[in-house]
C-alpha cells in the first residue's frame, strides 16, 4: 500500500494483478529462453567435441564443459535480472509479482521437463526396442529411422528441460528468500535481509566463472581424470564463493543495527551451509551412481545372477540413497535452527523466530544454487558427451584405426562421466527444490496470515499462530493426499513414456517393412521426430493438470490448513521418490557402461553381447524413464504445486466461510476442477497401443 | 489412581509397571502362539489339499480355506481374551498394560514377519538361482537341496508371519480404541465407548463363522470359481456383521444419555465404514493384482517386449495402486470427521472434538478387522495351495495320466487364486496398520498431555492444545526422518534377502559338486533349512533395531513434538511404499502365472520356456522380496515405531528440560543409541558374499 501513495485499494489491486501477469510472462519467457539457448549450445557443441576427441582428451573435455557454462551464466543472469527488476519497480509490493515470476518459470520448466522427458525416452526406448532388440542392429545405427529423434531427445530432455528447471529453482529460491526477507523487514526494519541474498547471487556468478578455468585435463586421460577436473572446478568455485560470502557479510553487515539481530555472521553462515549442502549432495550422488564407488560395482556384480538381481540391487540402492539425501536436508534445516533460532532479541515472538528460521532455510537454498553456473555446465556435459559419442559412432562406423578407436574411447569415457554429472545435478536440483519448497511453505504461512488479517481474523486464529497441525484429522488427510501425488505423477509419467515409445515402435516397424534396413528406401527421420513431439505435447497436458489442479481442489474442499498439510506431504514423499528414481536410474546406466568397458568375450560372459550385458541393458531400460522422465519432472512439479498453493491460498481463505450462492459457486468450481482431474487421470491411464500389434507381428527370436 | 484406592503413587506406578510387563509377555506369547499354530495348520493342510485335488475341486478349495479359518478364529479369540482380561483386572488403569500387550504382540509379529520373510525368500531365490537358472532343473525338483527350505519358507513367511501380523493389528486396533474410549469416558462419563468395541469384536467372530460356510464350489472349477466362492464368503460375513452392528447399536446405545453425545447410530456407522473399507481395499487389490483385471494383463503384454518393459509396467502399476489405497484411507478419515466431528454438544471443546474423531478412526480400524477370521483364512490359503502344488509336483513327477493332470491343474488354479488372496489380505493388513497408526497417533497425544499435566505444564502449553505443527522446523525435520525410515528399512530388507540367498546358493552349489544332481549323494535338506534359519535370525536383529531405536533417538534429540512429526511422516511414506511393494510383487507373480497357463510353445513365444516366460520370471524374482519380505514387514514396523513412540513419550517429556548431570545422562543414552543405530546400518549394508564366488565358478550358459 505504502508504495502506491494515493491510489485507491482497488487501483492497487489492479496494478499488482497486472504486474503479476507481466512477471508471469517474463518468468515463462526467461525459462523458455534458457531452455532453448541451452539446447542450441549443446547442439553446437556436440560435433565440436566429437571432432576434438580426435585431437586431445583435454580439449574435448573443455569444449563439452564450457558449452554448458554459457547456459549456466545465462541462467544466473536472467534469474538475477528478473528478480532485481521486479524489486526495483515494485518495492514492498514485490512479493505478488515475484510469485508470478516464479510461477511462470516453474510452469514452463514443468512443461519442458515432462515434455522433454517423454520425448527423449519415447525416442530412446522405441529406437532400442525395434532396432537393438528386434532387428539386431547396433545402437545409433543410421538405418534406424528413430535414431535422430533419440539424439534430439537427449538435448530436449537434458539440456532444455534441465536448464529451464535449474533456472526455475534459481528463481524460486530467490523469490522465497525475498518474500521472507520482506517479512523480516516488517519485523526488524532492516533492508539487509533483502539486499544480502542479491549480493550472494552476484558472488556466485563471479566464483562460477573462476571455477570454470579449473576444469582442464591433459592430452590423454580416463574418466577419473575428467571427473576429478570437473569436481576441482566445482570445489574451487565453492571455496571462492564461501570466502567472499564472509568478507561481504563482514563488510556489509557488521553494523550496530544488525548486531541487535544476531550479528553479521549468521547470514554468510547460512549461505555457506547451502554451499556445503550442494557439495555433500554432489559427493553422495557420485558415491551412489559413480562408476568407481562400491554401489554401482555391486549392481554390476549382481548382473552375474541375471537381470532380476540387478534390478533388485539397483532398487535397494535407490531406496537407500534417498534416505541419506533426506537426512542431509534434515541436517540442513537443523543448521538453520541453530543459526537463526538462537537470535537473542527480546522483541522476537514465536512467529518471528519461526520466520527467521525459514528465512535461514531460504538462504541455504540460495547458497545451494550459488554455483548454478557450474551445475548447469555439469548437467549439459551429460547430453553433449552422450551425443558426441553417438555422432562418432555414426560418422566413423566401420573405422578401426587406432586414432578413431582412441577418440571413441575418449568419448565413451566422457559419456560415463556425463551420466554421473547429470545424476549429481539432478541431486542438487531436487535438493534445492525441497529446500525451496520448505521456504515456500514459510511464504505460504505469511501469505495466508496476511489474507486472514485483511478479512479481520484475529491474530490468535490466524494460520501463523495456530500452524499446520497434522494431529487435526483434516490436515492429516491433506498430508496423505499430498504424499500420494508424486507417486501418481511418476506412475503416469512412466506410462506416458511407454505409450509414446509404442508409437515410435510402430513407425520404425512400418519403415523397416518398406525396406529401410536393406537400403531400398531412405529412412524418414523427420517422421519419428514428429511423432515424439506430438506424443510428448499430448501427454504433458494431463500430467501438468495434476500439478496445477490438485492443490486448488484440496484447498477448495478441505480448507487452507489441509492445503498446508498437503504441501508438507508432497515435500516428504516427492523428495524420497525423486532421489530414488534418479539414483537407481543413474546406477543402472553406469553399471551397464562398466560391463561394456570389459574386453568383449561372450563365451566368458564378459563385455558387450554377454548375458551379463543383457542384464545390464534391462536395468538401463528400466532406469531410463526413472532418471530422465519421472524423477527429474518431480522437481518442477513440487514447486508448481507449492506456488499454486501460495497463489490460491488467499482465495481459499476468502471463500472459506461462504454461504448461499457464493458457496454454491465455489463448490461448483471445485466439482468442475475435480472433473478435470478425473479426465486427466483417465487420459493418463489409457493403455499403450503397441502391445497388441506386437503380439501379432512378432516372432521376436529371429 | 482411583482404581487402587489406598495405595501410594509409587506403589501404583510399580503395580502398573508390573502389569505392563505381564501384558507384554502375554501379547508376545499370544502372537507367537498364533504364528506357530497357523504354521502347523498349514503344514497339516498341504498334503490333504494335494490329496483332495485328485477327488474334487470343491473339496480341495474347502480344505485349503478352512485350515486357515482355524488360525483366524484363534486370532480373534486370543485378541479378545487378552484385551478383555486386562480391562477387567485394571479398569481405568488399563491403557498402560494395553500398550504393553500391543507392543508384545507387535514386536513378535515384526520378528516373525521380517525373519520369516527373509527365510522364505532366501530359500526361494537361492533355490531358483542355482536350480532353475544354473542347473536347469525344474522348480520344486527333489534333487535341489534347498527345495525343502523353500517349501518351509512359504509357511514361515506367509502363515506364521501373516497370522502374527494380523493378530497384532487386531490387538493394536482394540488397544487404541480402548485408550481413546477411556479418554471419551473422561469427557462424557459414559462407558459405552469402551463396551461397544468389544461387542463389535464378538459380532465379528460370529459372522466370520457364518461366512466360512459360503466358501464352496463344485467337483470341477477354475480359478474364477474359487475367487468367487472366497469373495462370496467374505461378502456374506460383511453383510451379516454390518446388520448386527446396527441392531446391537440400536438396542444398546439408543438411550437418552447417549443421545446427548450424538445418538446411537454414529458408532455402528463408523464400524460399518470400516467393513466397507476392508471390502473396497479387497476389490482394489484384486483389481491391481488379480489375473482377470486389466492391470496384470497389461503387465503380461509388456512381457512381449522383454523384462525391462514388464518391470516398468509393474512398477507404474504399483505406484498407482498405492495412490488409490491412500485415497481410500483419506476418505475413511473424512468419513470419521463427518460422523464424529458433527456431534452437537455444547460442552465439547476442540480437543474433545478431535478425540471423538480419532476415536471414530479407531472404530473404523476395528470395523476393518471385524472379518479377521476370513482374512487370515484367505491369507493362509495362499501358502497352503502353493505348497500343495509343490507337493503334487514332487510326488507325482513324471505321471501324465488325466487324473493327475486334472489334479495338477486344480492346484495350479488354486495357487493363482492364493496369490491374489494373499495380496488382498496384505492390502487389508497395511490399511488397518495405517488406520491403527492414525488412532495410535491420537493415543500418543493423549499420553503426552497426561505426562505433561503430571509435570505441571499448563493446559495451553500441553501438546493437545498446541498440536503437532509441521510448520515448526524441528517438527518438519522429524517428519522428514519419519518419511525416510520405511525406505531405509525396505532397502535393507531387500539387501538382507540377497545376502541370505547367496548363502543358500553357495550351499546348493557345494552339494551339487558332491554329486547330488547325478543321484550319487542324497541331498541334505536340513543344511539349507539351517542356513536360512540362522541367516534370517541374524538379519532381523539390525532391522528390528531400526524400528525400535529410531523413535527413541528422535524423541531424545528433537523432543516430543518432532516425535509426533516423525510418526506422521512414517505413516504417509510407509503406507505408500508398502502398498507399492505388495501390489507390484503380486502383479508380477500373477503375470508370470498367466504366461505359464498358455499352451507351451517356445517357437511361438508362448508358455513356459519362452522368451516371454523368462521375462515373467525376472519380474517374479524382483517381486519376491517386494511382496514377501519388505512390503509386509512395513506393516508391523510402522506399529512398532508408533508403540515405542507412545511408550517413550512420557519419558521424553520428563527429561525435556533436564539440566546438569541428568541432561548429560540423557545425551549419553541418546548417543549410545545413535551408535547402536549406526551399527545396525553398517551391518545391513554389508555386501553379499556370493557374487564374488559366482564370478569365479560360473560360466552360466551351460
Amino acid at each position: 500500500m505504502e508504495r502506491f501513495g494515493n491510489s485507491s485499494p482497488d487501483q492497487v489491486r489492479l496494478i499488482i494483478g497486472f504486474a503479476r501477469a507481466i512477471a508471469f510472462v517474463m518468468g515463462a519467457g526467461f525459462s523458455l529462453a534458457v531452455g532453448r539457448i541451452g539446447m542450441r549450445m549443446a547442439v553446437e557443441a556436440n560435433v565440436r567435441v566429437a571432432s576434438a576427441s580426435k585431437r586431445s582428451f583435454g580439449e574435448a573435455l573443455r569444449i563439452a564443459y564450457r558449452a554448458g557454462t554459457v547456459t549456466g551464466m545465462l541462467t544466473d543472469g536472467l534469474g538475477l535480472l528478473g528478480g532485481t527488476i521486479i524489486f526495483m519497480i515494485l518495492g514492498i509490493a514485490a512479493p505478488d509479482a515475484l510469485l508470478g515470476f516464479g510461477f511462470g518459470g516453474t510452469l514452463l520448466a514443468l512443461f519442458m521437463r515432462v515434455g522433454g522427458g517423454i520425448f527423449t525416452k519415447a525416442a530412446d526406448v522405441g529406437a532400442d526396442l525395434v532396432g537393438k532388440v528386434e532387428a539386431g542392429i547396433p545402437e545409433d545405427d543410421p538405418r534406424n529411422p528413430a535414431v535422430i529423434a533419440d539424439l534430439v531427445g537427449d538435448n530436449v530432455g537434458d539440456c532444455a528441460g534441465m536448464a529451464a528447471d535449474i533456472f526455475e529453482s534459481y528463481e524460486v529460491t530467490i523469490v522465497s528468500g525475498l518474500i521472507l526477507g520482506l517479512a523480516l523487514w516488517h519485523i526488524t526494519d532492516r533492508l539487509e535481509w533483502i539486499i544480502f541474498p542479491l549480493m550472494v547471487r552476484g558472488i556466485g556468478v563471479f566464483s562460477s566463472i573462476i571455477g570454470t578455468y579449473f576444469v582442464k585435463a591433459g592430452k590423454t586421460g580416463k574418466s577419473e581424470d575428467a571427473m576429478k577436473a570437473i569436481f576441482s572446478g566445482f570445489l574451487t568455485s565453492a571455496v571462492v564463493s564461501a570466502a567472499l560470502f564472509f568478507i561481504a557479510g563482514f563488510l556489509y553487515l557488521s553494523t550496530p543495527e544488525m548486531s541487535e539481530w544476531g550479528g553479521w555472521w549468521r547470514l554468510p553462515m547460512a549461505v555457506g551451509v547451502g554451499v556445503l549442502l550442494a557439495i555433500v549432495i554432489d559427493r553422495l550422488t557420485e558415491y551412489f551412481t559413480g562408476t568407481h564407488a562400491s554401489p554401482v560395482n555391486e549392481v554390476k556384480k549382481a548382473a552375474d545372477t541375471g537381470p532380476a538381481t540387478l534390478i533388485l540391487n539397483g532398487i535397494s540402492l535407490g531406496f537407500e540413497s534417498s534416505v541419506w539425501s533426506v537426512l542431509v536436508i534434515a541436517i540442513t534445516i537443523l543448521a538453520s535452527i541453530a543459526i537463526f533460532g538462537t537470535i537473542d532479541n527480546p522483541s522476537l515472538d514465536a512467529v518471528g523466530r519461526s520466520t527467521f528460521i525459514l528465512y535461514g532455510v531460504a538462504m541455504t537454498g540460495i547458497g545451494m544454487l550459488t554455483l548454478t553456473g557450474n551445475n548447469v555446465a555439469m548437467d549439459s556435459f551429460g547430453p553433449i558427451s552422450d551425443n558426441a559419442n553417438g555422432i562418432g559412432e555414426m560418422a566413423w562406423s566401420g573405422k578401426t584405426d587406432k586414432e578413431t578407436k582412441d577418440a571413441q574411447q575418449i568419448m565413451a569415457d566422457l559419456d560415463a562421466v556425463g551420466n554421473t554429472t547429470k545424476a549429481i545435478t539432478k541431486g542438487v536440483a531436487i535438493g534445492s527444490a525441497v529446500i525451496a519448497a520448505v521456504s515456500l511453505f514459510g511464504s505460504f504461512l505469511v501469505d495466508v496470515s496476511r489474507a486472514q488479517a485483511s478479512l479481520g481474523t484475529p491474530l490468535s486464529e490466524q494460520i501463523q499462530a495456530i500452524g499446520i497441525r497434522v494431529d487435526v484429522p483434516q490436515v492429516f488427510v491433506g498430508m496423505l493426499i499430498g504424499g500420494a501425488l508424486p507417486w501418481l505423477f511418476s506412475s503416469f509419467a512412466i506410462q506416458a513414456v511407454s505409450r509414446a515409445a509404442s508409437l515410435i515402435v510402430l513407425e520404425v516397424r512400418r519403415q523397416f517393412k518398406l525396406g529401410v534396413l536393406e537400403g531400398k528406401v531412405k529412412p524418414d527421420y523427420a517422421q519419428a521426430v514428429e511423432i515424439s513431439t506430438t506424443a510428448a505435447q499430448k501427454e504433458l497436458v494431463s500430467l501438468a493438470l495434476l500439478g496445477i489442479v490438485t492443490p486448488i481442489v484440496v484447498g477448495l474442499f478441505l480448507q487452507v490448513e489441509a492445503l498446508g498439510g498437503f504441501l508438507a506431504g508432497i515435500i516428504v514423499s516427492g523428495q524420497l521418490l525423486a532421489v530414488f528414481l534418479n539414483n537407481s536410474g543413474g546406477a543402472w546406466d553406469n553399471a551397464k557402461k562398466l560391463i561394456e568397458d570389459e574386453p568383449k568375450d561372450p563365451a566368458k560372459n564378459l563385455g558387450k553381447g554377454s548375458e551379463r550385458h543383457k542384464a545390464g541393458v534391462v536395468g538401463d531400460t528400466v532406469g531410463d524413464p526413472f532418471k530422465d522422465t519421472a524423477g527429474p519432472a518431480l522437481n518442477p512439479m513440487i514447486k508448481v504445486v507449492n506456488l499454486v498453493a501460495v497463489i490460491i491460498a488467499p482465495i481459499v481463505v476468502q471463500y472459506a466461510g461462504a454461504t448461499g450462492v457464493t458457496q454454491f459457486v465455489v463448490l461448483a468450481v471445485g466439482a468442475a476442477l475435480l472433473g478435470l482431474l478425473a479426465w486427466a487421470v483417465m487420459r493418463s491411464k489409457a493403455p499403450a497401443p503397441s502391445m497388441i500389434v506386437a503380439e501379432e507381428v512378432k516372432p521376436k527370436n529371429k
